[in-house]
């Protein structure tokens, strides 16, 4: 792991979702780009000292030294927007498999050469989307894709918090600090740490890619440098239309994604605060309330949960399902076996060079006075 | 009563909103443009034969003829809106206070003559914007106004419905038909039936007036004549900004009426589909539930209300409060006595111009290549 | 009207209830034991000062009087419990048809007697446990009677308040005093008032008898007179059994009734706070959420609502369902014309003689030593 | 681990909830009673094969040989109810802290000598009643034990599931045929299942005590040799009353369980399906919803949970809460630190104590003639 040191939200986050499931062991890691604190990091974490690394660029070097079926496999990336390229190049240039937090890089530019890196590299990457992780955000895809709601005309998708409602930054609350800053966070604020998400969970669940897009972008805490709000207006490859909300000044609203997907005979609508239940409207007869953990949802849903109806997982679990996946993946390509549709379905460099556009051109299209701006890559 | 024969949606609602309190009696009406149904639509509803015209001309004249005590005092204006302008219009010059279904008018230029009529007459008017006449979107107007949430910052307003998913018009649909008529409806389909309904309830909870806006309009269903669908973003007089959805086309939907409202310290959140219940939620504290029939709420919500907490009003009370209101207002004019601030809280001729003005404004920023269409009357 | 003079809340409910579909005309009244009140409360309704009467007797000699053309013809009776019976004989007896608000009357042996002058006058009698007046209420008995939920296993009702939390008899509340006063109440309190709604609903849904009970009732306020608590475990005729509760002192609840019926293959459960919903939930298949106005339901459900799907029905309108199914019947009766099952559908004799056998039963289990007290009547 | 070899749903639950804190390795197990099942269960895990022991009698001995710092310290015991008594004895006599999955025992009298056993070993002990070890169920007994709902008068607590509704046992399904087996599970099924899950809520959330039961006790499916169903009025030793509902045949019901608990003040609810809010209830102002992550909840919501507002955990976190607060408290005890009230809030000897004299008590009652059944032990 690099970066998720004490204090670290995301981090610790990480942590449990790879040990969930027994899938992953932690063995080395660079905590910080303090070396006091990463090995601090790495005692609290019971890691052997010398597996403790000061710099991610020492990490991979004396891994790389080590015998292979001693070695790490597979890296954690988990520090700020501006220390995602260099460490996830690395990885993958030496061998190793990366899971990488969102969004991917600083830059579009840096993500289109990761793109590069990556296909080169042979590796796997997983780009953690955590909401495209969730069994009935899953359920909902495999129900676009099946033609049920017919030609898909409408998408909806939101997420409001309101946590930066006031100037936090700049004190004690370390995220609110670098997430605000364009030095760590890159052009965008609440576009690039919530904005990516709904823009991803968008064409996750309806199958379709943005075209054009039309955004309001607002600065609206004084003294704040980054955005912290904006609304969008979609256009989509099949003529859909839709709207994205992201705003981090709803006073009083935590992390409420949803998403609502109309076709022309019905329409999904899934909520992370009723995470394991997915509606499904009909024109003409009654919406139903597909469930988690029951016999009748698809293959997806089922594959990414791990109780019976009624017992709820949440947000560790959806992040583990990734966790989980990519490691389904990489030992199967160890063992030389096909890999399963429901294990290769996790966020990767696609979604990942796809965010980056999105920021950028999210940005753009909030400072220019035509209406429509065209996504193109 | 002016339209509203058989198979009317709207007149039955109007009947029984006005009926429930007791304050009005139907005493006449002109039901139909078709003399035969006019007639048969006067003795479903067992009104004297002598006092169902077969015109609404006909109907100001002979009542105008009736002595004052036995004479009409309110015309209900129940047409499509093609047939708001003139018979509201002569109701008013003749002497008679009404109430007329929404959009006011065809046109912005229908509606700017008629506020001038209006005010010359002297009498009063009122604009069935139902969803304002609810206890708990009035408990929502007063929280914005005391000041509790704060600057305002955020609003967002959504009515998704589904009903025009599919082409309905031409048949025995009599609803779908007119609505999606331009000779019948105006310039506007959607955006003229609920959309005025959304932007009347963000300006009247939020207090705010809209000064900017940018609209993306869309025709969904094939064969359509007019827009079934759109979403706008909005800008408004204190720097709020915020997002108008609605749409016709939204699978599985129904009168989903929804609407947010944030401030610097916290939100309210009201929709239609839980209609007793205000949530307003707080940056730091407890997000609460605030319910119809309480001691605790507003005298605009106790007003508006006649059961206790638990008993669910709906609707048909909302559109009777406006009804109720009314009266009040009539009879305390009449009795030369004061009317009281929550009587007065009826929509009426301003929101009718600036809903004509939204309708225009908005089909000529769907129009646009320009982002930000200025919103001025 | 009897009864329901100022400051009466049920009084003020029914009048509503009864004008809202414009079946009924309000044309006399007996509204207090108290003359001048009986003459204010018609003054206030602006009823001609000659049919305010200044007791039920008076009422039903004058009446009788009228021609019959003039006379009034259906008797609302809205007053505490001890001055049901006597007023319904009478009015029975006249020639007038009765609503009376449930319980039925102050006894069982008083319901028995008031069974036999029913069936004797040949006039109709309705009694009015609103809830079974909901549009969804209906649904889910069809629903149970289509045999699609299989055999009945499980009937769950309750209705829980909070409103008698604390000692409020004796003061300004007249609702508190009069059903808290075993003078006016009976042997009952919170059993009479909401226990025998909830025991209504519960064989209404189900389409199922009683046999057996097991109660334990309690009076939790200090110095209370009758009970404001119990617990119900119910046996049914088919060998079915449930749970019915009803408090007044849970605090914080409003008047949250709820009702749930499981059979072998699914179940159905509605509750007065989602008044126009009903789930219905399936052994191996998602839950559905039937909703009111729409077009897949019931010929009952659809019957008795007025607005389409969204469009919210509440209270007043489960109520107006019983005024005006009464009122379709004895109009298709004077018409010499048959009545729909549809509009049969209201609580009548039956179900007031159940109710009051429930009150005299479930005070006597609560009194018992012994687990089972046999239903029957 | 003992027990919960391939196919047996609670052992992974188990292990996933041990694993996800990092608090605990798994180094060895009994798996099965079967050799071969239990090797292909420790196989499956990964574990060393020298330490996947044919029984538990072996592990105990083994491990007992091993240096201290290599012997496994906790043991989780995961099989049915019949395998209980004696591994959980072994463990405690032999010096190891022990997790079991509830209800404890077999018997009451197993129970009870399992209480010497425990108190004479001088070890830590943690009985799974999983629903207590959710932050928002800590919550509503801290709002209790506050004072602030005032005395407690009501307890209302349900568990109703459906996946008994038809005969399941005898074939594939493992679950069931265990469960509804009494030489497995004992004299009750749906009571000892979740009755005892219910019955510890109750007592947990209200700090009360049960001191008097009526209980309504059946078996609803053809053939089932033990109960698949209950309902129970509930006497306390402050003497409010409560109703207790478990049932297995409650068609389309996942595991909805549910508490509401009422003072003089007010109330609080909690439910399976809505895990992270509480709602408290009050009676002269708005309800409060309030939520895991927030910065207003008590220290013991706040110690056992995760993530951030907004973002759910669910049945496994809750889980995962007992493992992590007794391994805290081993830890200090072995660090000879002082432990905190937080990480000794987990479920323990009383509350199996009391879960036994339940099923035996409930069983009783159900058969009893007489109403009201004693509580004691």
């Amino acid at each position: 792991m690099i970066g998720g040191g004490q204090g670290a939200f995301i981090g610790a986050i990480h942590r449990i979702a790879l040990q969930m499931d027994g899938e992953y062991e932690l063995v080395c890691g660079a905590f910080s780009s303090n070396p006091e604190k990463s090995k601090a990091g790495g005692a609290m974490l019971g890691l052997q000292p010398e597996r403790v690394y000061l710099s991610y660029q020492e990490l991979f070097e004396k891994e790389q030294q080590l015998p292979e079926n001693q070695r790490v496999q597979v890296i954690s990336i988990v520090t700020p927007n501006h220390v995602h390229f260099e460490p996830t190049k690395m990885a993958l240039g030496n061998g190793f498999h990366v899971v990488l937090d969102k969004p991917m890089t600083f830059s579009l530019e840096e993500a289109l050469k990761l793109r590069t890196v990556a296909a080169e590299s042979g590796k796997r990457f997983c780009l953690t989307h955590t909401y495209t992780g969730y069994p009935m955000v899953k359920e909902a895809r495999q129900m676009v894709a099946s033609g049920k709601l017919g030609k898909i005309r409408k998408v909806y998708v939101e997420y409001p918090q309101g946590w930066l409602s006031r100037f936090e930054e700049g004190g004690d609350n370390k995220q609110a600090s670098w997430r605000t800053d364009p030095k760590q966070s890159g052009i965008a604020g609440a576009m690039g740490d919530i904005g990516t998400h709904a823009f991803n969970l968008a064409e996750y669940v309806s199958g379709l890619s943005v075209t054009k897009i039309c955004a309001d972008i607002n600065t609206v805490v004084e003294g704040r440098q980054l955005d912290d709000d904006g609304a969008v207006l979609l256009k989509f490859d099949n003529s859909a239309s839709g709207v994205l909300i992201a705003t981090q000044v709803a006073a009083g609203e935590e992390n409420n994604v949803k998403i609502r997907v109309y076709g022309e005979q019905g329409g999904v609508e899934w909520q992370q605060s009723d995470e394991n239940t997915l509606q499904v409207k009909w024109l003409d007869k009654p919406a139903e309330i597909w469930r988690t953990g029951t016999g009748y949802v698809s293959s997806y849903a089922q594959h990414n949960s791990r109780t019976p109806a009624g017992h709820p997982e949440g947000y560790l679990e959806a992040f583990a399902n990734l966790y989980r996946n990519f490691a389904l993946c990489i030992k199967a390509d160890m063992a030389g076996e096909e890999t399963k549709p429901e294990w290769e379905d996790y966020p990767s460099m696609e979604e990942g060079v796809r965010g980056m556009a999105f920021i950028e051109h999210v940005i753009a299209s909030g400072k220019s006075d035509q209406k429509w701006t065209d996504f193109s890559i």
